[in-house]
């Protein structure tokens, strides 16, 4: 009976999500480290198969299934919470945060890697893994605090968001840079357009229509109409993006940004929320599977070159992010306490390193180093954020705090 | 892209199961309906493929995953719905008529098929899948008339619920036999010890111990873990299930069944609801993928001999199930009115079916005509029960309804 290891693999994966989820919340640290870190540790055992499609393929096939559907659930789910309007009032400070703290990881990390290995597709690779914020770990720390209504929380949020949209923005053109083998500005020209063109059309038309969408749900007699709709409404998209050369990730955004703008934005959450919890831990449990300790552990002389490129590329990725804060110019909020908000690359960098691993064009060691970066940033943020934050005058955070109603 | 087919087959068969069970909801069917008989016409599409392992193993192994889940998913929701106590109270009465609802389909339809195939091992199958009475259907029909809190509806109810757990019983024991070679007394000794063991511990040690469970899982931190250790445990049950060489859906009843008894059962049944309305019509399409119509129409002299079986099991299927009526005995309910409350097959014979198609104890014409006797009875049993309550006289409804605070 084949589906027996799938349901056993299933059962001891997402066993292992939850215990080391558990540990880590109780350490206080998100839980997708936790996740992670199970993850590397189920690594070490004969379950790491389950990440090589060539042994137990049927198992394997089955809980790859079950990840490709949690990570996709995951943008869902950002979109979902990502408001429009509430990010274009801190616009402009959210803006210049973003773009900081795209365009310096972005150029030294591309610098750093091209120095380093000579290869131009790996560096535009390793330059954009390094962009994308993690909104999951900054917005989950900042509501623990309770500072989700400071000045300094709305900028961080909303230039996460951009930096979300950016980064899979990048992701699409540099996939399409690398796909056809040469920076050729016809075929940047092209990706862009691609990216934008599905991303745009999908918004406007999708707005425009969602709520006849969840109207005419309603309207539907069958049980579970609505997160059904949605779900294969997220899956659709997903698929179209795919279609269109650009990762399912970005359809699954697109999907919940322009659910969001549904009055059925919050029924939609709470249903979909039980799937995610069940799919979600699946895909991060996966990632750190994939993770080889050895490679961290150099054995030849090129390892040693490897490890301090993904030294480099941690300092780099804080020192950027570090550096975004400078964006908020006149809106009077703290520099550092952005800056530092912005460091955890989180959950999307672990999305670029494994599709970057999955189309061959990084290699396990350096997937090893990105996954390092993914990790220690996001190990270092929730404590740093909370002792920046505990550190500003309380006047001041009353203040912009209250500063909301006015809006 | 590996996934990429397997999530474009996802979005079909979902979507075409919403359509199929929006048109059967509005024809005043039940969803189920819909959606096997979307399964059927997709069947003869190049989709049937997905039915079939050797073709597209990857995508083919992620679908029937979710299928499996969406299975394991629904024997879980049912158990959760039942209420061991609620049931107790039209024990005697439950209790005859899911006795006589069991005996007359499985005696005739053993009798009928060994007298066409000769092969026991086939009727006792045979015999097997037409015990089982739908519970999902009938309490959905009665649900809609209001007619729940009346004592027919409270006997039909018991007596199902003691049905799926005899009938998921003697599936257990009729594969056990089956495995074996021989009706082996000691097998059969075997098979029933090793099913009651099995439910009889997961039972008592489960209810002894699930408010503890989910107690503890208040006490956890990471969000949601109420829904993921309830599906965690049920997927475990499941496979420990598997592992004694019972059926997956056993295990996933009777974690249903336990969890059933803890404080948190509502809060399980809302956040796993969501999940279930994903899976769970994944599993009928694929039922109905693998209905082959053409073993419906006979080529060759063979052919109406199993069709002959079919038509002839139907008939006994409807019956065997009327009679089971006279066992209210001095209960005063209506007769009639709970024998066709009995007479749907719904999932659970589906479920059969495929198990036997499966294991490879019944061909594929075999397996036609079980789907068309699940099919039948659960299509007349909702327009056939609303006629017979309706007739029943209205005084005597108000008063067994308005029965219910007193007991």
């Amino acid at each position: 009976m084949e589906t027996g290891h799938a349901l056993l693999y299933l059962i001891l994966i997402l066993g292992a999500a939850k215990i080391g989820g558990e540990l880590a919340e109780r350490l206080k640290q998100p839980a997708v480290l936790g996740e992670l870190l199970v993850g590397v540790i189920l690594g070490l055992t004969p379950l790491r198969h389950i990440a090589e499609p060539n042994q137990e393929v049927v198992a394997s096939a089955a809980i790859t299934f079950v990840a490709t559907i949690g990570v996709i659930l995951l943008l869902f789910e950002v979109g979902l919470e990502s408001e429009l309007a509430e990010f274009l009032k801190v616009g402009r400070a959210a803006a210049l945060v973003a773009a900081i703290g795209i365009v310096l990881p972005f150029v030294s990390g591309y610098a750093a890697s091209f120095l380093v290995s000579g290869d131009y597709r790996q560096a535009l690779f390793i330059g954009a893994a390094l962009t994308a914020t993690s909104i999951g770990i900054t917005t989950r720390v900042l509501a623990d605090m309770r500072k989700l209504n400071t000045n300094e929380a709305k900028i961080i949020v909303g230039a996460a968001v951009i930096d979300d949209i950016l980064g899979l923005l990048i992701l699409a053109v540099v996939l399409q840079i690398i796909k056809d083998g040469h920076p050729d500005v016809v075929a940047i020209g092209k990706a862009v357009m691609i990216a934008f063109a599905f991303l745009a059309g999908a918004l406007v038309i999708g707005i425009r229509y969602a709520s006849t969408l969840t109207a005419s749900a309603q309207r539907l007699k069958t049980r579970g109409v609505l997160v059904t709709i949605s779900f294969l409404f997220c899956l659709t998209l997903a698929f179209t993006a795919e279609s269109f050369g650009l990762a399912e990730i970005i359809g699954a955004f697109a999907a919940g940004l322009i659910l969001a703008t549904t009055g059925d934005r919050v029924k939609i959450q709470d249903q979909i929320k039980p799937v995610a919890d069940i799919f979600i831990p699946v895909f991060f449990v996966l990632v750190g599977l994939q993770v080889n300790l050895r490679h961290l552990i150099p054995t030849e002389p090129s390892g040693y070159r490897v490890l301090l490129l993904g030294l480099v590329l941690l300092v780099l990725a804080i020192l950027g992010k570090l550096a975004s804060g400078l964006g908020v110019a006149k809106s009077g909020a703290n520099k550092l306490a952005v800056g530092v908000g912005m460091v955890p690359r989180g959950e999307v960098g672990l999305i670029f390193a494994s599709i970057g691993l999955r189309e061959g064009i990084i290699g396990s060691d350096l997937y090893a180093q990105l996954i390092l970066v993914v990790f220690i940033t996001t190990l270092i943020t929730p404590p740093w954020l909370k002792r920046v934050f505990l550190k500003m005058p309380a006047g001041r955070n009353t203040r912009t705090g209250s500063a909301t109603p006015r809006q």
